[in-house]
């Protein structure tokens, strides 16, 4: 039973809370801005919409546990790691991380062959990844950890080897300043996925991540990996619909 | 009153959440996307968000009643059977098997006299398995098991027999990527069903499915069954609507 002080439960709860209206938030501008795109590319809207709105499920419920597992007593807060929930993050990864990767494919406006070819690859390698972390996450053996840390990165480093070769090569054909913003994107999903196996791989190096720091970066690495890269893509879809001449003027 | 670690409750805890989120993502999908297949079409897509809403909402249930029936002590969660609803899969059943077939039939885009003669039919024959295969389901002799399963084999025969005739003589005509896909989606009817049955027929022969087991296996055919099949239903439709010149290119 660890003792969090009124401040450490505050600043978890209040991320919590951040988290929920960020996607509550980004699930509805998605929804709304889709007659802002051509039509070709408000499916890739419809996916961030679905995956911000997923996450924000698994937000209340985390919150919830969170409530659950705590208690207040005498000006400070006893914790009962048993009663909170964390898996729900893999649960959310599982639905949320193929869906992230299906995003940047589908934006881009590809031949349906092409599109799908791309899409079974990622998908199949990004729920390969997140299989395979779950069983060394939370492990007490470092031998465990590592294990499932080297099978989970094999998937991993196949979709960066198709996301800088084969998707590397139609962002260059797509150049210009869509192009630019497609390289973006990839760089943000790089960034803030990289976050995950860090706090992953902590413990093995003695890191003591704390409850509370993981708390806040898994929330901080949710907003920007979901909110702020479906934001990305709708600036990547707009620009697209420019160029194939859908206008938002009065003609 | 049996005792289930914290890893079994967490891990059928976690199903019921995953599916509760795959149902809820799928309902929006569905909704959102319908604008993206050709009018004729898009009444197969609101039939599927209808049936993941529907699921969404037992899940709901079902999770509630599961930590209903659970109590957690000392590290351990006591769990108390008579607590526990599972009858909310009937009712679920009861509402969203004809759905599911009528997803099937009304993405064939038939004529009206056509459609609604095999509709008729595959509901009909639909309510009666279901309705005859509750009575059988956790009764202690094996008489009752045997009765009612066999009374309920009954309408499913005859369901079979319908999708593999009448249903198969539409599906050849439609030929090419659609009939394909057409077969495919009948397939998925039959594999995710087939574990129904299995698992009601398994106290027969002895064996201890488990409660873990069952709400696992149960969660995953949901899953399929109806997010995965209306997924389906979602690319045949887009197909058809290709095929029948709704673009979604700018002109």
């Amino acid at each position: 039973m660890e003792t969090l002080s009124l401040e450490q439960y505050g600043v978890v709860y209040n991320m919590f809370s951040f988290t929920i209206a960020s996607m509550l938030g980004a699930f509805a501008f998605f929804i709304l801005a889709r007659e802002r795109v051509a039509p070709k590319y408000r499916i890739s809207l419809i996916v961030s919409a679905i995956v911000v709105g997923i996450a924000g499920y698994h937000y209340f419920r985390i919150m919830g546990s969170w409530e659950h597992a705590t208690e207040y007593v005498n000006g400070a807060y006893s914790f009962n790691v048993d009663l909170f929930n964390d898996a729900y993050r893999y649960v959310d990864w599982l639905l949320t991380v193929p869906l992230l990767l299906a995003e940047l494919i589908l934006v881009m406006g590809l031949s349906r062959q092409k599109s799908e070819g791309l899409l079974t690859k990622l998908i199949i390698a990004a729920t390969a990844m997140i299989v395979l972390g779950y069983p060394g996450e939370g492990a007490a053996e470092a031998s465990s950890i590592i294990l499932w840390g080297v099978l989970s990165s094999i998937p991993f480093a196949y979709i960066l080897y198709i996301l800088w070769g084969e998707v590397g090569q139609v962002i260059d054909e797509q150049g210009g300043r869509v192009g630019l913003l497609l390289k973006n994107a990839r760089w943000l999903l790089l960034a803030t996925w990289g976050f995950y196996p860090i706090t992953y791989a902590l413990p093995l190096l003695g890191a003591d991540v704390g409850l509370i720091g993981m708390q806040i970066g898994y929330a901080i690495a949710d907003v920007l990996a979901k909110a702020g890269f479906g934001v990305l893509i709708y600036i990547i879809a707009r620009n697209k619909s420019d160029n194939d001449g859908y206008s938002l003027e009065i003609a």
